[in-house]
């Protein structure tokens, strides 16, 4: 497994494998090796959407659902002058085409059906012609040259499928997967050909290693058995990306699982798999962007499908820009339409077919899949009306779906801003019901390295906790202690198990739906790295040939299974109590540097305690607290086998959390 | 002057002072000496409202106005055993007895009178009686051995001397004044007699050093020729408190000038020559507390006259407490509860007759004197609703009123809560139009003290104030560089004038009414004590005897006089400037730690450039903000008696910010 204490010696390691020789003309022998030798990085170029010759046919969504909220799709077909008609017939009833349109691109259209209440589900042609097609009487077809015909289908609406369906809430624990990295249940995907991305190496950070959908399906017993209620997969769809596609964050195909991933088919099995466990299923989504290998990209509908510039411009990545009321145009535009980088276009949201386009996209995967929630990639950079329209129009289709966006931001105030609901007097609602909270992530971690002053240490998350009045529901907000892009909590901490189940204590006892970083619990190590990938390691065990299986207890350590019984212990209790999950919150101000608060419901009565010193305290004295603790006398410790506990006389080594389940 | 790196070092050389031999039996030779020897200090006591004996008779408020918007008025009376009359008779035309009111302590009475519109100004008796009294025909006076008479007199409105009033608002450059530490005009006051304080003595930095309201009004000239619009005053209503009275937040008399100080007919001369030069006169109140040497506290009126605690309990100062949601009751209580310190007891404003004195006594200031505005002491202290209702009344009585509140606390989002206009759905709306912006003060001195980072130093200037989105009205806040409780700017920035003309072109051009604190043009210095004192230092050439007069550009050396200078140069500069006062900003993401930002209004635009960088810096190309700068060629500095500089070519020094007025 690995455990060293930085990403650098981790690839230092590797550099030895005798795996680099056997494949020399791909690969050099660095570990961050971005992509094979002799592959081009992308270059910057303008797009011109002139049609390309061969294309592979598409008709996007590919199919559609009868008893939809709003009775309109819009469908895109990609296909060789596929823009010469401008007319199309449907004969179906209740379904009537309401435009035909076209952009710059030939290869493009748009079709508008209206789907009226009632209409049955089933297939029917969309014959695409030239105008005078119009002429042709209803119910009538007509084949001739001039003529193009599509199959399309629409389904019974799933709808009956939802009625026990509870929404992602702080009911839930979330397990953030990603899952080329986490297990290789399905080794023949391995080397699955694609345009550009063919390579599986493990010996290559930033190459795929093999992880796949069946990995996580092989692994929902242990995941059901950690505590986990609900999976967020970084993005599963197809990232056929010459270079450091194994993120998923630069999506080729919005309408196909990655083959190395699995199938859709499979996707859905999973979502099928994990509800059976009462398990829901995140998908990570991304709007700001797609891959420079998206057939919309190497073939553009029209120029203002993306942000063109004249020359390659970034993104400032100032998220202050959209509501600073003293923001120039120039930031705000480079904001919003600058690039998250060079191979993935920077998508405009403001194009209304590219927008619907997008909200079918998740309307489509919702309804296919059964997944529960979205989380949303990157919020802060789209167009900020489109964002708020995708939230209504997702929340409309589907009542019980879940959202949150990330804002990886600084400041409250900054923060605050993205969650919609009018509460702040945004220019624009944003809509958003909840985001990654990455204001009380510093606070924790603030709490637990930092020495406690008068406004840091321990006293920043107890002030960051009382700013939540900014939020309309900041129990919505998602917390967690890391994440894909920031150092691992084994590798900030210094594999300090104190600090560590410190920060698992209050992540697990806070307002919010927190969420766990695979591996955490295992005491995963990594940090660094360009974009902070450097935690995105494999879970030992989780690949053939691994010399150890973190997954069974029998392989851990002493310090792996001392965490990962911790965690599960505070997961398990938090599953089952309405205190944790939904109980009232009181605080109170630190009091030499310990911080007390309490999470109450009926009669359960759970008080937590960390010592932010860094030195030992005791206490003794519960005065300040006897409005909660008054009737009570022991406490039973979370994680700690030991019997109850006397409130008399709490001893707290330095950092260290403690969770007491109050009892008389 | 004070030319000396530490307030440390001052008090060494003061230790030599020959004066501190000449008073060996009140004096010990400590300059931070809190009072005399054999004074003791205040010990904490529980008040019963038993009523004293020995009492000196008031009626306050002393008079009213006929004409106020509220027909209603408290007085309260206070004699020896008061409150054996239950009935009050007036016959005045228009007024009315609503109630007689006593509390608990028999040397109190609270009458209510109604005042109906249209009653003339005159004076008339208020004859206190028992019951009977109120069979008596009405009109008819009586006089027997159980009843007692006040004169009372009801004034003219001034309000056809308001017509051309212009509120305090970001069009004015307020000038914070600490009465006692600023100019001695009148020497005959330094050793009036008070109940505990006689003692005047500049070698003890915590007792009096004889500044007076004459020392101000015979300085209006320097303050209208440096550009200053409005004085604030630390406050300046009697503090016969027996040790650090200096400062005046221990008030021991509501409705009299501190004799030390002057008399109220000076206070109101000051007014009116302050009003002759166009400069507002800016009230400093407390209403958290009050001196313990008060009247009202010797012998209170009621037990919950203020927050009486089984032992001294401080607050515990964190005003978080109030909107908190997961607030306990215990912090809150402490916080708005507790005792900012222990010879300044905490006023409950819970009690209405309280409430209505306090109320009462800022419109009777105003109206009185014809002063512009207040600043609210502790603004976060004092209970919320009461805040609101006085900010309420003021601005209902007193249209063109000015008010802002000291909010000493950190983060954006626990200042912003403070302002009304339930722009953040806050539980209450405070109604407070504006703040001493601290958030804006630790950001400036952030961009200036440390270098550029990706939240850090200039940044967080332009993060603070891109989160203006939380304030109905940013400019109305109060900015600063330094005040009577903070370090010196001259201290913070180890006198480099580079930083500190840096400092002074942000408070100068940015959104807000700025502050200068006295004596910071003059590069006065002093930092730290126990509450912040530190700063708190004569102005030379203020005080008889004193070997330099800086008020005089003689008597400055080479940095004195370059600062004034600047100073001065800004203040007219913006006092006439439509741009810099209320004019558009428009601000840019720091590019390579150079920050720049434009104030807009009509033809006039100026452009401020910080190099917040600690090594030196070009701006030679314009293009990011050729929106703004477009058709200018040229840029007039501020400050800078040079000709205008092309705008091609713009150098930097380390830390530096440069203000251009453009031009074609």
């Amino acid at each position: 497994m690995l455990r060293v204490n930085t990403l650098l010696a981790v690839f230092t390691v590797l550099l030895v494998s005798p795996l680099i020789a056997q494949q020399p003309s791909v690969f050099d022998d660095d570990p961050m090796q971005h992509l094979p030798i002799g592959t081009e990085f992308s270059e910057y170029v303008i797009r011109s959407p002139t049609g390309l010759e061969n294309v592979v046919e598409r008709v996007e969504p590919m199919n559609w659902w009868v008893d939809m909220v709003a009775p309109r799709v819009e469908i895109l077909v990609y296909a060789r002058n596929v823009a010469d008609y401008d007319r199309a017939l449907v004969s179906y009833p209740g379904v009537a085409v309401e435009y035909v349109r076209r952009l710059a691109n030939p290869n493009y259209l748009f079709v508008g059906l209206h789907i009226a209440p009632g209409t049955l589900p089933g297939s029917f042609p969309i014959q695409l012609g030239t105008r005078d097609l119009a002429q042709v009487t209803s119910g009538e077809t007509r084949t001739d040259k001039t003529q193009k015909t599509i199959e399309y289908r629409l389904d019974a609406h799933p709808r009956t499928t939802w009625t026990d369906r509870q929404p992602l809430s702080s009911r839930d624990l979330i397990y953030l997967i990603m899952p080329d990295r986490f297990a290789n249940g399905d080794p023949t995907n391995d080397k699955i050909y694609a345009a550009t991305d063919t390579l599986v190496n493990r010996d290559k950070f930033l190459f795929r290693h093999g992880g796949d959908l069946q990995g996580v399906i092989d692994h929902l017993d242990y995941l059901e058995d950690l505590g986990v209620t609900a999976l967020w997969l970084n993005p599963v769809l197809e990232n056929d990306q010459p270079y450091a596609s194994y993120h998923g964050y630069a999506v080729s195909d919005h309408y196909r699982i990655d083959p190395r991933l699995g199938t859709n088919a499979q996707y859905k099995e999973l979502v099928n798999l994990a509800h059976a466990r009462g398990i829901k299923v995140v998908m990570d989504v991304i709007f700001n962007h797609c891959g420079d290998q998206h057939y919309q990209i190497r073939d553009i509908p029209s120029a203002d499908w993306i942000h063109q510039w004249p020359t390659y411009t970034k993104s400032n990545f100032r998220a202050a820009t959209i509501f600073d009321p003293y923001a120039s145009e120039i930031d705000k535009r480079q904001m919003l339409d600058g690039w998250f980088d060079n191979h993935m276009p920077d998508l405009n949201q403001e194009n209304e077919h590219l927008a619907n386009y997008l909200i079918n996209n998740s309307i489509w995967w919702t309804l296919y899949s059964g997944q529960d929630a979205f989380r949303v990639d990157t919020y802060t950079y789209p167009d900020t009306k489109f964002m708020a329209n995708w939230n209504r129009r997702l929340r409309e289709e589907i009542p019980h779906v879940g959202i949150f966006g990330e804002t990886w931001v600084n400041q409250i105030g900054v923060q605050a801003w993205f969650v919609g609901g009018d509460k702040l007097s945004q220019a624009i609602d944003t809509k958003l019901p909840a985001v990654t909270d990455f204001q009380t992530y510093f606070a924790i971690h603030e709490a637990i390295a930092e020495e406690p002053s008068w406004t840091g240490g321990v006293t920043r998350l107890y002030y960051t906790l009382s700013q939540d009045y900014l939020y309309p529901d900041p129990s919505k907000n998602v917390i967690f202690l890391d994440n894909h892009d920031i150092s691992r909590l084994y590798t900030t901490f210094a594999g300090d198990l104190t600090k560590m189940k410190s920060a698992m204590a209050l992540l697990l006892t806070l307002r919010g739906t927190p969420s766990i970083y695979y591996g955490t619990e295992a005491l995963l190590e990594g940090s660094g790295g360009a974009f902070g990938e450097g935690g995105r390691v494999d879970f030992p065990g989780g690949f053939p040939g691994d010399d150890t299986d973190l997954f069974s207890d029998t392989n851990r350590n002493g310090a792996q299974r001392e965490y990962f019984n911790y965690v599960r212990a505070l997961a398990n209790y938090r599953k089952n109590s309405e205190a944790l999950t939904v109980g009232e919150l009181t605080q109170f101000v630190p009091r030499d540097g310990v911080y007390v608060y309490f999470r109450r419901a009926g009669s359960e009565t759970v008080m937590i305690i960390l010592n932010g010193n860094s030195s030992a305290r005791t206490l003794a004295d519960l005065s300040d607290y006897v409005k909660i603790t008054g009737g009570f006398t022991k406490g039973k410790e979370l994680g700690n086998s030991e019997a109850a506990v006397q409130l008399t006389d709490i001893r707290l080594a330095p950092k260290q959390a403690r969770v007491f389940i109050l009892e008389h």
